[in-house]
């Protein structure tokens, strides 16, 4: 194999296919990238056998070949190379890098070790804007579970529900869920939340349209000249809808940032009682107060002008409200409640409600 | 007690004050931050024994008093309220806060366990500019030991020789030194490396003259509104001058960023050999090279042009070397050496060589 490339395109291709070579494995060979020649085009491909990633890099290609180098030297020694071309060649399991007054040796591993590339057929198949994507992933994935004993909950729940197509995910103790438009084909997909969280880290916003292709176990997003593929997560994912409360008794409407302001100070008085905050919506005056108390240290009682439906009040976990409002996109937003022991329901104040974050109240 | 405060005013000086009163201490009163009207400014203080910061902060006193409040929920609280007017209010060894919707009290300690502030003679006194002051301390204080077994060696030398003031600092691997021209006192102060950061911490560019004080165990630092009184360090700063080399043999003179960048790339195939990497002069081709090896990942060459009086090569950290680049003030710097075993020295290539920075070969 002996080839030229830009080191700004190679840099930029071993920051994305290289974060999943770089995870402790007992297999060195997944450590390694995957470096091959298709025609005048260069493949590099990582893989964890859970994800595989790959991109394609526009070379001028020589002898064509194959070889695989370690991620974490090969992506650090090109990232601090001048801009300019770099030339590759393989001699062996040695790969040669020159690059103006720079040249190395980095040792490889011969690349038939290399696990094969998964393959895939599309069973479903849709096509989204990469920006109705990003934000789909970023209001789920967010409330994923990271407890490793329920697998089902470490992912995000795609599927289908009378024509509709939805991301859904919980953790038991709170619960997001985007719509995302008519979709006919049945689709049952939990897709692992670090997939996604893969998925965003190489999205940029100059990206066409994004595809997106679901085989029984596996799914792939391309995403230009960028393919991911991961396993899906087995099992059947528990039936989230009857947690959403149809109606409450109590709604309170107010300017986001207002809200999340008064949460983050009234949660510096929470830190001994585990982020518990007390919210308490007054009809009468037209406001809602979140009060703390810290036994040693003080308390703290912050309000905020609001619409208030009826009065009431609920204590929460204040970290999941403030990244519960940072869901939201719009500048006011409707929090819905029913008493101290109901789930509460976060959504935009007016317009389409297309997104739902439903948070769990804590004993109070 | 009773006092109006801008919020802006007060998050800023908490910010100022805060750092050391948050560290680890058996006695509770020093993560308190001291608060003391003075007529109609409020003054903030906090201590952690071998250093104090204090800070004034114009305010409208209703009532004079003082009071001490944990530190950091009291930062954290102010720094999340809105711009605009706060009030303080103390109740026995409670601080009352108000502004706007938000209130709260933090339970404080009596003033009187808090320790006296500390108070200075001057013996010395000296006047820099802040940006000459920054960038002295930023020259030197890196290469301060951290390790406590050698004190001396973990602060910087503040000293005079033949009617000139010099910065110097070591760590027995590495020296710095700055001049800082006339001064015709005597003087010979070790300061902590740590009250040195702290000042760096509090300095912005719009600062006036910034004055320092000395005295027999300790020195002030006044900028503006803020005050810092440190204890020195005790004992005899080694004769760290018969380390720096009178001549050497050779001179390579190169751009900066060149030499900094093939000793980053050169660096990365240096990890299992502690960062050691060596230079070699060539005088017939007139480069630096940089050579790395790294047994099990393969090795790598750089160079740069490079003026160079004789031929010669020398082993190093590359840390070091990367480190010492940095605190060069200059596009072309003076890399001198003379063989294996002496001292490195690195300095501007062109005009006063006020400041050196020696760093001591490695066996290679």
């Amino acid at each position: 194999m002996k080839l030229v490339v830009t080191q700004e395109n190679l840099a930029k291709a071993l920051q994305v296919v290289g974060r999943v070579a770089t995870g402790k494995t007992p297999l060195p060979i997944l450590n390694n990238i995957l470096f091959r020649t298709d025609k005048n085009r260069l493949l590099l491909a990582a893989t964890n056998l859970e994800i595989a990633i790959t991109q394609y890099v526009g070379s001028k290609v020589e002898t064509e070949g194959t070889i695989t180098v370690p991620a974490r030297l090969m992506s650090e020694f090109i990232s601090n190379l001048p801009k300019g071309n770099v030339t590759l060649e393989a001699d062996g399991t040695k790969l040669h890098i020159k690059s103006g007054t720079y040249q190395s040796t980095i040792n490889g591993m011969a690349p038939d070790e290399f696990p094969a590339l998964p393959e895939i057929t599309a069973h479903q198949e849709m096509t989204l804007a990469p920006s109705v994507l990003k934000r789909a992933i970023q209001q789920t994935v967010l409330v994923a579970s990271i407890d490793d004993t329920r697998p089902m909950l470490t992912g995000v729940y795609c599927h289908t529900c009378e024509g509709t197509l939805y991301f859904a995910a919980t953790d038991g103790y709170r619960l997001a869920e985007r719509s995302l438009g008519v979709f006919e084909q049945e689709l049952r997909a939990i897709i692992p939340a670090q997939t996604l969280q893969d998925v965003l880290r190489v999205m940029t916003d100059d990206m066409n349209e994004i595809k997106l292709i679901f085989d029984e176990n596996q799914m792939r997003i391309l995403l230009d000249d960028i393919e991911i593929t991961s396993r899906l997560i087995d099992g059947i994912f528990p039936d989230y809808r009857q947690l959403i409360p149809a109606k409450s008794d109590i709604e309170v409407t107010l300017r986001k940032d207002e809200f999340t302001r008064i949460t983050k100070v009234a949660s510096l008085f929470a830190r001994e009682s585990g982020g518990s905050v007390t919210l308490k919506a007054s009809e009468a005056d037209q406001r809602l107060s979140i009060h703390s108390v810290a036994s040693q240290l003080g308390e703290n009682t912050s309000e905020a002008e609001a619409k208030v439906t009826a009065a009431g009040q609920v204590t929460l976990n204040s970290r999941y409200l403030i990244e519960g409002l940072g869901c939201i996109d719009s500048p006011v937003v409707t929090f819905s409640f029913s008493g101290k022991l109901a789930a509460c329901i976060l959504t935009i104040a007016e317009g389409e409600r297309d997104y739902k974050h439903i948070i769990m109240p804590l004993k109070s």
